[in-house]
């Protein structure tokens, strides 16, 4: 099996498009997998699918692609957020990469009472949906936002967005999803590993857009969380068959 | 919030009972931890539920523990197995832990036509497990089998047993659990990153056990794609209200 290198370019991609290597893509693709000109790789942008393409130029810092066909269209997730709060570097990393895999159209790191991060490192978080997106053969991005304050973000909610609340508490309780919520876009919070406060918990039942859910009655991590809610919003409410 | 040290010990549990602390227990939890005598923690063992208990002998090299009462019942996990290939070590890490968390009773790495590795850690990773039952106040830990080659445990399945086959290649089509099995015993199978083999395929299609399901329409990594099977068997025939 020879393995497909995929690459996510920031460049407009099309037919005969001629499209730069960073000096990281052409280390990569000349240094680290000893390919030279020819050979031919698939490259997405997040806008116009996946495209076959050949190495036209290849240098040590740099190098051309030249697009020769469209070998996927631009497949979009659904509109589903994931909103969870930073926890420790590797499992934040890793929600952030199965959010992607998961098919979230934007993930949104939360402050919330027991947060205990009041920053994040947003570029290395992209890179790593980006990494996860050429991983798995998507041709879509997930946008990862900046770390936003949780009670801003509800108060500025919009009220079409469903939100998915996994609320720990309601384990052994009935909370499910609901097939009649499927046209609508969709949002899932999961909680850091202490949990909400009380005043947030009791704001999030309140708010007329939420909807709690159980995620069973053992007690996830926050990075299994994001998994289970988002397996099961896409095998409920979004594009899985 | 004062975090309650959960600590999986392999000895009887029951009402004044004593109980010996192996050295590595006695170093996290007198130095690591900085407890002492007349400190609570809370044990388990896989058997007798989870006991409240109270350092009643503190050493460098060891310690006693000493029983006070029950604070949760054994709590047994659905009769569910999951069956993976082993991957690179840190995502096959990551299969135990969240195979753990997710309420699977038995965990066997199995080799396929497409796995790399011909022999697991096996005690290393039922450390894993163990670890992710401490962390999850889970009262049960599954057991980690040897790794067993996946052609002879399908020669001597148990018929009664369920095997739940996610086939990367049922992408678009329909593949769901049928809520007639709830009451059968149950098993998954996760492939490596390469998939199954063709003969592989083929031969789990045709044996009147399995079960085909599709876990959508992205490729997912294979320690993403047991926690997303594990949540639809979970909250579809599983444990989950």
């Amino acid at each position: 099996m020879v393995a497909k290198i995929r690459l996510y370019v920031d460049h407009p991609l099309g037919a005969e498009q001629s499209v730069p290597l960073s000096r990281d893509h052409a280390h990569y693709l000349f240094g680290v997998m000893r390919q030279g000109v020819g050979a031919q790789v698939l490259l997405f942008n997040g806008r116009d699918g996946e495209w076959r393409a050949e190495v036209a130029e290849a240098g040590k810092r740099g190098g051309i692609l030249t697009c020769l066909e469209q070998s996927a269209p631009l497949r979009m997730p659904p509109d589903l957020w994931l909103l969870f709060a930073p926890i420790k570097k590797a499992r934040t990393d890793f929600i952030v990469e199965k959010a992607a895999e998961m098919g979230a159209a934007r993930i949104i790191p939360v402050q919330t009472d027991f947060t205990n991060s009041d920053r994040i490192r947003q570029d290395r978080l992209q890179a790593h949906a980006i990494e996860a997106a050429e991983q798995c053969g998507g041709t879509f991005v997930p946008e990862v936002a900046d770390l936003h304050r949780l009670d801003r973000l509800l108060a500025d909610w919009p009220a079409d967005r469903q939100l998915v609340f996994c609320d720990e508490t309601l384990a052994g309780e009935t909370g499910h999803l609901d097939p009649a919520d499927r046209a609508r876009p969709g949002a899932i919070l999961i909680g850091p590993e202490g949990g909400f406060s009380d005043a947030e918990r009791t704001r999030l039942r309140g708010l007329p857009f939420t909807r709690s859910i159980t995620l069973g009655p053992r007690i996830l991590r926050a990075d299994t969380a994001a998994v289970a809610a988002l397996t099961l919003w896409q095998s409920q409410l979004g594009d899985w068959p």
